[in-house]
């Protein structure tokens, strides 16, 4: 029978090498080389007068175990929701209503200052990506939970067209009256302006969090269509109120990132060379170069490689992937690598 | 590609405020303030001289995080299976074969009992539903997993025409000759008489349940079509065999409840008066008031509002909603309010 | 919304009374008496020039309770993906490519030696399933994560014709330089010859497993269409590396079987007999006779029955049938025996 819906999603898996100097290395199965793993449902209505509604709920998985991932029920270090593998919507759970006037997202959705950090990365996931050097801390600095977003008129569903900005803020549903009253909530703000050949964007989240006091994540870069490649840079900062472990005892993680898709034939050469560093004791920096090919034997199909490599300075120890498949980090103030061979299908 | 099942669901939200008296206030965004949500596939077989087959996959969540809910494997107080927040099909699962003679459920469904409590309230879930004031204690007050169901001809698939009636037996999958032989057994039956512009029925659901020795779920109704309304009565009880926390250290939770669904222009106006007593040592109450509006959009998307009141008296301390997002429950025999302003979209 | 996905699925249900001579009964709701029970998506896009990809995301789950069921990290003991009875991917989960080389798959699929254990017997699921007797005891039995797989042409996707072969090799994901480097590492292999009227095929699939050592599984068989029936012989043989508790003891476990479909009106009587041994101390061995009658009421829905008996010797205890709804152990060389009656109905 005919659904008012749209099953949708990626499979993407990739035999992979990433070694740590002085600790080892890894062969396997790494899932999401070139677009994380996801299946969904979606769908829009024409509620007449320019008014519609649209909603997405999108899974998250591991299809080299056929697991599922976690979400976060109050945007607080607490919060997990520790599913031991199982599906939940923890990419994507919303409904939006829209119009002339722009759109009102309800649900779970990407944080602004994640925006930025994705639209300008010619990797945005895998052992390539660059967010590899800051993110991983902390609750929101993907997504949020009970939040409510603005979007000006003409983004679709997160790239925008002229001056544009997204507004959100989340809720950490504790009740009144107790110390922990504001832990959780989530306010965030993108802004920019995009024309077809070129674009600029800044953003910032900020969330109310006990464990570092506030976490703030900065944003912001650039794109220009170039012809034979799209030119991208990229930088921002992670910021919390105490330091933690998760900065390396620092409280800043600043980065920036100059990176490219280079058209080569059937497919183009993602490129990009990230530095970041943070403040802590050592004052650690590194630096990170990533490059690749993807070949696409239709709109839906890709082969792919990658290759990166990530050096470590003073008491950096990054590994040179981010999540469960990370790989091996190295010792501190080494460097990291790592290579993928896959096959990227969507659907 | 064409598939012969259908995907289904709702998706519902909304930003909500509600408060105890003594204890504090709590805005957050709520999940399923006018219907509860849901996605999940259906499918429908003609099997030729009548007979037909169907079945129902339905899994619960929660957009406001896209966690999903737990279900329970046995119909006993151990038998939760606590998936930590992750996808199953708790609300419905169950496969059925009907033909002239009518129809047979394997799987999991909603209990008999369950119907009237639904089919007669106007609020049916959200802060506005009267079951708050009995629902909550038992793992068989909505559904029962491991049942046989059998309803006569025209039910679809739940609301009836002339005479009807339905019976559902469940098994609690023990081993025999064990003391806990029969714990989470459950047996119901409804029976009732329907036409286009009135109906009643009664209903009783029975689970042996070794905590509480047995609990009896009873709930009868009726509904008028009144032209500018559909005007509603319902009453029930919840027993058990013997004093529970849940029912305040009573054994009997009566009630009664007058409702409506006032027809106004593109919506509708629900409204409901409720009163709940326990036969607890302090002979407690409790009375609530409910009314909002539903304005919709489209067949498929409204928008809505809520308001309700509820007076607890003696021991009681009912919150003003039920589940994960009661709202904070009031010092005992004082009240509870709360208001909510959401978006509702079926698929 | 018209998708690229076909969602697929059987949900199958049967009551069910099961006995152990000399520990009792059980009635209950058991899921799968004829098929097991699945819900899934899957997608085939046609990439030009021979060449192709397809996907498959299946996820198992226990209609009688709305559960899911786990998968498996890394094929080691240690890798259980406890969901608690949420919903995974864990039948399968994969990414295909094939053109006239034949077919490479990623993800997690059933072990080679896996398939003539299905293909050659006319149960296997069930009551009547002749694998109880060897089943159940290592993670990779059935199916194992992290793997690559090669088909050799015109396997759709595991029925094959003409002279065939399937490989596969699966990651255990442990750094190198561990002592546990290759615990979790699968490889095997299928050869066989098929044609429309008789085949044939063995396999074999080896486990690194640090808790048995290793964990070998060998299975062959052949069928024939004999015009009123497709006769069956399967034999094989569960080997560990050193005794473990679920082989008794022992180290290895051969069985082999005969059984047969015979067409009877619009269905077929599944018949099969069983003989598996031990090593153990005992020198224990076990037959299981199994037979039913499988009515189709079309191409997607039967209503079916089934008998079983088995008879254990010596220390063997083998219950009925395997898994959750294994019903009662019998006393160590007394029978056990059950029956089913059920409907099955795919999508």
């Amino acid at each position: 029978a005919q659904s008012s819906v749209t099953v949708f999603g990626a499979i993407d898996l990739a035999i992979a090498h990433y070694k740590g100097e002085g600790t080892g290395s890894k062969t396997h199965l790494v899932p999401g080389g070139n677009q994380n793993n996801r299946i969904g449902v979606r769908g829009r209505e024409d509620l007449g007068g320019g008014l519609y509604a649209w909603f997405e709920l999108e899974a998250g998985y591991s299809p080299d175990t056929g697991t599922g991932l976690n979400s976060n029920n109050n945007n607080q270090e607490t919060g997990l929701v520790n599913t031991g593998g199982a599906l939940t919507f923890n990419r994507r759970s919303l409904v939006a209503i829209g119009g002339g006037w722009g759109e009102l997202r309800f649900g779970r959705d990407y944080v602004p200052s994640f925006w930025p950090l994705y639209i300008y990365d010619p990797f945005r996931t895998g052992v390539g990506f660059g967010g590899v050097t800051i993110l991983g801390s902390t609750v929101t600095n993907l997504r949020a939970s009970n939040s409510i977003g603005y979007f000006t008129p003409g983004c679709d569903p997160y790239l925008c067209r002229g001056l544009f900005a997204q507004v959100m803020i989340a809720f950490g549903e504790n009740p009144s009256g107790t110390p922990q009253e504001d832990n959780g909530k989530v306010a965030g703000l993108r802004v920019g302006y995009a024309t077809p050949t070129w674009e600029a964007s800044i953003a910032q989240s900020r969330t109310r969090n006990d464990t570092v006091r506030e976490f703030t994540q900065t944003s912001g870069g650039g794109a220009v269509e170039a012809g034979f490649a799209r030119l991208m840079v990229l930088a921002g900062e992670n910021r919390t109120g105490r330091p933690v472990a998760a900065l390396n005892n620092g409280t800043r993680a600043p980065f920036w990132q100059l990176g490219a898709l280079v058209y080569a034939g059937a497919g183009y050469v993602p490129i990009a060379y990230t530095r970041v560093s943070r403040n802590d004791p050592q004052d650690s920096h590194a630096t990170k170069l990533a490059f690749g090919y993807v070949y696409n034997l239709s709109k839906r199909t890709a082969l792919y490689t990658t290759y990166a490599h990530i050096e470590n300075r003073n008491a950096l120890a990054l590994p040179v992937n981010v999540g469960a498949d990370a790989g091996p980090a190295p010792l501190p103030g080494r460097s990291a690598s790592g290579w993928d061979v896959g096959v990227r299908h969507t659907f």
